[in-house]
């Protein structure tokens, strides 16, 4: 990352780029009067770059992108909620294509430019008289301030929209990047569907966009997505329009980097957004692993505490309960000397050496641990390896929400 | 298994089989009034058996179970809830061996056929004051009525003390195996640690009665130890003694198919009274995958399935949400084909060839959600590797235990 890059944040979410438009309607997918359809144009066509799920049970809509992104070009993106559209066989396919061939139609652009995405429950075919209807409707609402309501148009079991924008300057021009998610099943990401917007008005290399976008969620969407567990569904796109004017970004570059740096930024923040509206969550949980042979043992280990139901309960409990932590590092299946660990809640030692620091060390970390945002640091004492998440606590609402949310 | 293999269940527990006494007594490790030191016995040495954790981070007790097992003779257990002696380092180890040397004296046995266990809470070292006085009262009590309170004394969050045992016929001779054991963090039956321990009076040789035992524990204990996961703790040991008379048996032999067969009865009989008895739980959920290419891949997904927490939520729910199960399904890493999966709930099938069967088949499939135990069957067409395993839902209890169970 470059080393100073300044970073503003500015309003406008997905449509604080130059030319960008967007729009959110109740088409009637939802049984509520919520909104379920978001729209999002672009003036001017341009490179895209997407991150799907590495589930092998793929929504029609991601299999359909999946598909077109090979052509690098991308426009639109049209994306309803309250419906998965996954395990809908070809009936779902054929309706993901209907959407995108209507939509492309009525802005009269090329079918291939349109992307689609869907959020909800899983197994059911999307009400295509609700959406045939409300794409027409969708389209003549498109404007700059529809950020807003495209934002909450993509929600599900999300408590709060999630939108972003930041600028900064790549030589003498301004560029803009803008986001919107969703995705609130903060313990599998994956499961409650995890969505990401990003608009933005730099020149850039389709190539050049891709790395930088796979680099950007593997630091922030990934780093919350606590198991690798992704849904049917996950899907998180970048489109591109080149109106900042800029010289044409390569991959590897000064300007690449900088331009990498703002996107990862954006995304961390939508990231952090999901994590802090993980479902039921009442904390936000930075686990830091430090002092394994390679980052992939440090992944490993912070994940198989952030995933395990055990810290999270204690967490939820604000109980400074580090033997769980301590045996969840035990099984993650990484070589270790026990002796070596120590642990940390926030700035207070807890274990060293592999054993309990004092009573009064356990009493401070009490305090730690009723703190809204805390932070666990490991240290293996083996290595350069080093790796970060975020996480949640597991609670009744989690529970509740979900073993509520039907079918 | 032999064809016709006749179990009979009886009383006793422990000390079902010829010549075992037990006792449990409260010794004061636990702060409360409850029985927390459990003592068996046999009235002659004979071979042991021993399937440990295999968690990095080792609790005392299982590091000198581990070293003494090798020699292959064990003659009493001697086992303390309300403190696991994990993570205690050189102290906690001490004590252990102090423990046994204590109880092999009063017992007037070799100390290395003194095997020690210990669960509960993690980090502090144990109140060897208290069991300095305990050890011989323990020692006094034994009886052949004290496997009750022998199976009470190793209880933690368990709800219910589990105990077992049944008899068969070898050749001529009757002989019986009897069993205790603890354990009631289900999801993760590790972190609340399991521990059983078998007792028989089968005549026996070393190596036939670990292979017994390994078979029998992975087709029991090991399929309820939903993610591989296991605590500093966990522990099963079985010891025999030969008074039963039988020719000794040795590995392969009719004999011991028939003993094995017996052995993994019991340990199924309290692997799922483990189950059935999992923090919170209310309800006991086999999953039956089929149709895989090899067994490792069926276990991967219906391990995949059964540690889903949004799969867990929606049983507790009594909500027939089979498109977690089938995105559960995905993620489990084994290639797939998503057209050759079916599903069943119970009796019901809810997706074949991918695909939701009907809505009424979602309606017979909440009926039998409501059940209080219920199987679930994964088919995925593609060859003849299949596992079943047990697990239970994820209920507002689980959370309350495990955010109050405290440090």
């Amino acid at each position: 990352m470059p080393k100073t890059l300044s970073i503003k944040k500015v309003s406008g979410g997905v449509t604080a780029p130059k030319g960008f438009l967007a729009a959110g309607i109740h088409a009637g997918v939802k049984p509520s009067q919520a909104l379920d359809l978001a729209l999002v144009m672009s003036e001017r066509p341009g490179p895209i770059a997407g991150v799907f799920t590495k589930n092998q049970i793929l929504a029609a809509p991601v299999i359909l992108n999946q598909h077109q992104i090979k052509k690098k070009t991308g426009q639109a993106i049209v994306v309803n909620s309250g419906n998965a559209n996954a395990c809908t066989g070809t009936q779902g396919l054929a309706d993901a294509k209907e959407i995108q061939k209507l939509t492309a139609q009525l802005l009269g652009i090329p079918k291939h430019t349109v992307f689609v995405g869907s959020t909800g429950v899983i197994g059911r075919t999307l009400p295509m008289t609700a959406l045939r209807k409300g794409i027409p409707t969708i389209v003549k609402r498109l404007s700059p301030s529809g950020h807003i309501r495209a934002a909450r148009a993509i929600m599900t079991t999300d408590t709060i929209s999630k939108e972003f924008a930041c600028q900064t300057k790549i030589g003498r021009h301004v560029i803009t990047i803008g986001g919107m998610a969703k995705g609130s099943g903060m313990i599998h990401p994956n499961m409650a569907t995890m969505l990401a917007y990003l608009t933005t008005d730099v020149a850039i290399t389709p190539q050049a966009l891709q790395r930088a976008l796979t680099q950007a969620v593997d630091h922030s969407f990934n780093c919350i997505s606590v198991d690798n567990d992704s849904s049917t569904n996950d899907t998180v796109l970048c489109l591109a329009n080149g109106l900042a004017n800029n010289t044409l970004i390569t991959h590897g570059t000064q300007h690449w980097m900088a331009f990498q740096a703002l996107l990862q930024h954006a995304c961390e923040f939508l990231a952090l957004k999901i994590c802090r509206d993980g479902e039921g969550a009442t904390k936000l949980v930075t686990i830091k692993v430090e002092g394994t042979k390679s980052h992939c043992d440090a992944k490993q280990i912070a994940e198989t505490i952030a995933t395990s139901m055990l810290v999270k309960t204690a967490i939820f409990g604000e109980d400074p309960n580090w033997g769980r932590i301590i045996a969840a590092i035990g099984r993650a299946g990484i070589p270790l000397n026990p002796k070596n660990i120590s642990l940390k809640f926030n700035e207070v030692f807890v274990v060293q050496g592999g054993q309990r620091v004092s009573t009064q060390a356990d009493k401070q970390a009490q305090k730690v641990m009723r703190q809204k945002e805390l932070t666990l640091s490991v240290s293996m004492g083996k290595g350069p390896g080093s790796h970060r998440l975020w996480t949640t606590d597991l609670s009744y609402g989690y529970v509740k929400i979900n073993a509520s949310y039907t079918t």
